[in-house]
């Protein structure tokens, strides 16, 4: 029993074992709570005192943990988003992924802070928590559905509108290696595969109602914020009008739009894709997560041929770019029915366009013919072979039953050089950023637990200026964004811990609350006496865990790379020609390694870095390091 | 010159070279305040920049600074710290003390945040700064006389009795290694030999009078903090009634008061030497620090045959466990007398006791006779021979002569096994707490740049239950005082940093403000948007800067220890024959290193750990070690 009422937390756990559909209730205390905070840091808890190494990521001994944080369902902007991590089955090591929407703060509501889903089922079932009362039941109809429909159904069935649904589309189902899980069929756990290892738990969906109040320490610090944040919307009024695509312009002038599969950093067809753009063409609403006025979701609408529907929203920056420039494509309206299909059969948009990229490259350069696509002219700028793909790797079918395995796995079975065009690191493929432009970004890509993944690293490394975030944390000045010297891993160093305390508080990463703030906001929800020293404590503990998950997984500093081509240069736009210089970014990676306190060679933290982030019981993992 | 109007500090340091009568301002930007803040990291700065490895301490290459921190000078308890330091010619190392009283706020106030002295005047000088006004006048007429009689000629002479003076007693004139710099008389800049440095200058003092408004950022945010303080002082009132010493039966009872040269933990006269004791005795007032209403100063007065006058204060636990338990005396109102002596001549009563406490064990051992005492029977408890060697080391009389240079070199002189009986570390006498009791404090001692010295750590170590400090540190679990191990070495990590903070941006370590709050203080007084992530990072900055030091003039690994007799127990109480585990302290000490990011052989940062604590500059610094 927890030794006080929770404030900000529930205090409680729920542990669902699908084998023996075994459901218990653990109620770690106060410290646990403390010390591990939600998302990436307590996941890793789980995971590494939990899992063996070496275990099949979609097997029964893999374990799924669905977990908000602190702050997830506080009424403030940016209390929307909650986590799930598991064995990834696309990297073979640490995964983890977070998502907005509504469904982690209906978790809280229910009393629930966490959900460890183990074994696996013998039949399709779904969960349904109506706050402290849960079952697991039957999902045999539901089973081969989309994401909308399943949602529905759920609802209908249960009765209730309110429900809130986070689940597998088909491509989870199928196992595909790029499938997400969805929370409210359109804000998406996307990266590391984890769709998957639903789908191998026979688990569809988890629905949650919740009807209790999240019992808050001290609510007015809560809302100073919220007014804070309230009295600067205007500021942020481009991001509401525009969205996440509002840099597109931006990007593309820097030479930062990665575009036909990374091989150039700006694209003739730029203006067809932005967000302002879409706001003039298809855009018909904005949406919100829960308790945030920004609006910076997009709701799109686009009739026939195309035949996308408002319920599903609408394309991210990160999708347009990855199913439209990197793919060549301009189409606007194309990019969001493949958007669309993505959220209805529940993939990652990122690993799929830049999947899709890939084959197209080997397609024009003869790895893939018309006999291996069934006919498709897989070329960059085909919009048509691009949706279609897109439904072909949700299903297994044809050549998208290869490329469901991934750019990396493709490319080894493709063969014949192919490797040279499949854009990933530690087999998860790049996101819509080229860390040619930004170097920060490249050592967060090749040393990220979970691969090549801007949501374990923050762009501000690129920031010449220095914003409020890097002052809170004491950094004075900015540097160039194409310098890679100690002083930018140093800044790397203190972001990226920070963006592991985010990750496990669980906050958005795109509201503008300096760490102070943030600390506040934990303050206000918990009651504890937290200081940003400690906040950054929990996100490098949280860091510390993956990389020994990692580590006992086998990896080392080699696998601790960036892709061949960003070390040569793109062939037009401002940084033509300019690649990242091999040789110092190794030795930036080198010097981050050192400066965290890790192990040069492994790459994980040394003994002692991890007593000093009150670690000491995860020393003895350090030596179960898997042959 | 600054980019905007200072505020907290003034943006001045003001640079005196005695040699040449030159005097410089110099005006260092924002950042560099924010980047050093004061005190020892301040001083850090520049005497790492600017002393070559292997200068004589006492030659005019040493460099003497006096550095206020941001807080010095604001509108509460606690703010009236000042610090100074040097190359020490105690321990040929680092040296650095803080002192309270009005000295450096009457500095700040006067527009100035630090004084650099350097080389050596002809014949004795004296500092005068009144507001922006600078003047180094002759001091030939205050050369070997008293602190009080100086700081009375100087404001008589100048026609203001509200100038502060800073200045050295004839101890520091005779280059008396365990010379101090007092701040109104009676408060003392104690350890390190920092006198002697004052004295080889021949500045015998610097008086200071300001009449300007110190800027302060946000004083509402201030007072707020010194609100609070006044709702806790009922919780402070028995430090109030008691000072210092009310720990003394508590030392007792718990086997940790420093008795007979740390042959024993307890004292069968404790009782005749508590706070509280002298509180009905010999105490006729309270006094206090700038701006703060603890009033835990003494006042002591006691008439034939001793003569003890209230001007000079009263004894801290530090000198009444130095000069009384530890030469086995309970005569509180010789021990009165004793810190009288050390006051008029400018001492540091830890250094003086404990090697006084030294020479009594070598006389009790047939080491030193009758013949080298001039006819003293330096006996442990004889109180007429201890007030007699208290004056014959400040004036280098006799047997004075000898010990003046401190435990350590007079023990090389004697010889025949004396260095035994030398309670130092680094040629630093121990301060009165008993690392056997508390052995976090062990590793302090050990590793302290300056040597065994209680001011460059925290007893917080020895605390059970976590404290506000730890708490907000994101400690959660207190520790046994006397278990050694991980945790206890990250327990001590952070708070040697936060101690390091303190004495940066200066700040007494009686007032029980935690780290949020100080950032409070902070931001009021600068208007920085800092964080306690920052604030523990320039208190990091600062001991790295001290460890550079100490490694460029040779120190390594080998002089982190502690001494032999530590690692037996005493003869009796509740340590009785408990002494420190000799192996598992090494061990601790290899941990910390590897915890601090220091390399474990040279005991100094590591070149990434120093770029990580924005120290760049100093990697070429850990080339420079003398041979």
């Amino acid at each position: 029993m927890a030794e006080q009422t929770p404030t900000g937390y529930t205090g409680k756990i729920l542990r669902v074992d699908l084998s023996d559909r075994n459901i218990i209730t653990e109620e770690p205390d106060d410290k646990f709570y403390r010390r591990y905070f939600g998302g990436t840091a307590l996941i890793g808890y789980y995971l590494l005192k939990e899992l063996e190494p070496g275990i099949d990521p979609l097997g029964p001994d893999n374990k799924l943990i669905f977990s908000s944080g602190v702050i997830t369902g506080i009424p403030t902007a940016g209390s929307g988003r909650n986590g799930v991590g598991a064995k990834s089955p696309l990297t073979g090591g640490w995964g983890d992924a977070q998502a907005g929407g509504f469904w982690g703060a209906e978790l809280k509501r229910a009393g629930w802070d966490a959900i460890i889903v183990e074994g696996k089922a013998a039949k399709p079932v779904y969960l349904w928590i109506s706050d402290d009362k849960v079952e697991i039941r039957d999902a045999s109809h539901l089973w081969g559905k989309a994401t909308a429909e399943v949602q529905k159904q759920i609802q209908d069935e249960l009765g209730d509108k309110r429900i809130r649904v986070s689940q597998i589309g088909p491509a989870g189902e199928k196992l595909v290696r790029l499938a997400a899980i969805a929370n409210d069929i359109n804000r998406y756990y996307g990266r590391c595969g984890l769709g998957a290892v639903m789908g191998s738990k026979m688990l569809k969906a988890i629905a949650v109602r919740g009807r209790k109040a999240l019992p808050l320490a001290d609510p007015e610090k809560i809302k100073e914020i919220a007014k804070w944040l309230s009295g600067i919307l205007e500021r942020m009024k481009t991001f509401t009008a525009y969205g996440t695509s509002e840099i597109m312009a931006a990007q593309n002038t820097m030479g930062l739009l990665p575009t036909r599969n990374f091989q150039e950093g700006q694209f003739d067809g730029f203006d067809d894709i932005t967000g302002q753009t879409m706001a003039e063409t298809i855009l018909i609403d904005r949406d919100n997560c829960y308790a945030c006025p920004i609006n910076c979701k997009r709701v799109v609408k686009v009739g026939p041929p195309y035949n996308v529907n408002p319920m599903y929203g609408g394309p991210e920056y990160e999708t347009i770019a990855s199913l439209g420039s990197l793919c060549g494509i301009n189409d606007l309206k194309a990019i969001a029915q493949g958007n669309q299909t993505c959220n209805a059969l529940g993939l990652d948009t990122i690993g799929v366009g830049t999947t899709i990229a890939f084959a197209m490259e080997c397609y024009e350069n003869g790895l893939l013919t018309k006999e291996d696509t069934g006919g498709l002219e897989l070329k960059f700028g085909n919009a048509e072979a691009m949706m279609k793909m897109v439904e072909m790797i949700g299903r297994r079918e044809g050549l998208g039953d290869l490329l469901a395995e991934g750019a990396k796995r493709a490319a080894e079975k493709i063969g014949r050089g192919a490797a040279q065009y499949a854009m990933h690191i530690k087999g998860q493929e790049l996101p819509m950023h080229d860390p040619r432009g930004k170097v920060g970004l490249g050592i967060g890509y090749a040393t990220s637990p979970t691969g090549a993944d801007h949501m374990h690293n923050i762009h501000d490394t690129m920031f010449v200026a220095p914003n409020a975030l890097m002052r809170n944390l004491g950094i004075q000045e900015g540097l160039p964004a194409t310098e890679l010297s100690p002083a930018k891993v140093r800044l790397f160093d203190y972001l990226v811990n920070w963006t592991h305390f985010v990750n496990s508080a669980l906050l958005c990463a795109f509201l503008p609350y300096d760490p102070s703030q943030v600390n506040d906001l934990v303050q206000g929800a918990t009651g504890w006496d937290t200081s940003v020293w400690e906040l950054m404590k929990v996100g490098e503990r949280a860091l510390a865990l993956t990389r020994i998950f990692n580590a006992r997984e086998g990896f080392t500093a080699k696998d601790d790379y960036l892709p061949e081509r960003l070390y040569k240069g793109v062939g037009s736009g401002p940084l033509k020609g300019k690649g990242i210089d091999k040789a110092a970014m190794q030795e930036a990676i080198q010097t981050y390694y050192k400066m965290a306190g890790w192990d040069p060679e492994r790459a994980v933290p040394t003994p002692e870095k991890l007593q000093e982030l009150d670690l000491g019981w995860a020393v003895e993992e350090l030596d179960k390091t898997v042959s």
